[in-house]
């Protein structure tokens, strides 16, 4: 890869943090440049016009070209890599969980975390204040699906830590920021503990 | 590929048809089996320890290992093929758009067409109720990005239609059902009918 790569990204984001771990555990160099979005940084016209007009972070720079949304990064960078598997099948179960964490992991457990550590949960509006209970319920369900998932191996697809593994780690491993308990998951803990063991690994902050 | 290919369904599923479409558009052969998601069928102890713990679909069977999640299905079936671009950056600008797809226009817009047409809006709780304003604003910041995005484009990736067109059809053409007005959405409109000009097009229903 030849073009130099910029990472646009809030550092309290777990969303940014995966590609900037992608990276890490790949060896690659790659660029930052931090808004804070509690301030709209990402809203502003420069932002909108230039780097991403649905005003969110993390987006990738490569060159002049620029390409929103974590887990799209973290593909780009990692594609032909150990991190994604050889096998066709086990290629689209890592994607499998890539879209799960997305849909069924991120809007629960990474937003119940944003809203509790950095927003503070006095400051929330109505609408967010009546989501609290269903987004707790939501999240637990979802570490219940990767707990079975996660009894009989030891990575989400495949035989050695991929792109799923790297997505999933972002927001669980700091899950308790946001009010959850992982008392009840062990496969879930043994998971996050081997994930710091790989070679190259970063933490978030 | 010669293992068989059983889709676990529910007909009425804008997720279910991305991959019907995805086969038809590749002339593959694709079994179903129909699930009523509005009568819990995929919350037997069958479905979930056999067909996906998480109960939802659809679900790709292949041969006798099963693939949830949509887009991954998607994923699976296309790879190597027309509906897959073959650079490496377009194909990440395709992943882009599948993940903005689960993010930020299936919870809004799919969501807003299942409640309003098959659960009743009359029949919502109030949890439910509270959500109706923020995902119609939600929705409608999704179509913008995308009429933004299409305003100088014809596809969503690359210079062909891909697999983040199929995944953002789907249930972009049946917004209407969920009380969505395209008609401030021209690039979007065009967009939708191109679709069906694409051999092996079939509808959702």
């Amino acid at each position: 890869m030849s073009e130099a790569l910029l990472l646009h990204e809030d550092p309290r984001s777990g969303n940014c943090y995966k590609i900037k771990l992608t990276a890490a555990l790949l060896g690659m160099e790659l660029g930052t440049r931090q808004y804070d979005i509690l301030k709209d940084e990402t809203r502003s016209p420069e932002f909108l016009g230039r780097v991403n007009a649905h005003g969110r972070i993390p987006v990738l720079q490569v060159g002049d070209r620029f390409l929103p949304e974590s887990n799209a990064a973290c593909w780009y960078l990692a594609e032909g890599s150990h991190l994604i598997p050889g096998d066709a099948f086990e290629r689209a179960q890592m994607l499998r969980w890539m879209f799960f964490e997305q849909y069924s992991h991120e809007p629960n457990i990474a937003t119940l975390r944003f809203w509790t550590r950095f927003v503070g949960l006095d400051n929330l509006n109505d609408d967010q204040r009546g989501q609290l209970g269903a987004k707790r319920l939501a999240g637990y369900d979802a570490l219940a699906t990767m707990e079975d998932h996660l009894e009989e191996r030891e990575w989400f697809a495949g035989s050695a830590a991929s792109l799923a593994d790297i997505a999933l780690f972002a927001y669980t491993h700091v899950a308790d920021d946001g009010g959850f308990n992982l008392a009840k998951y062990p496969a879930v803990r043994k998971w996050i503990g081997r994930i710091p063991q790989l070679p190259g690994f970063i933490a978030m902050n």
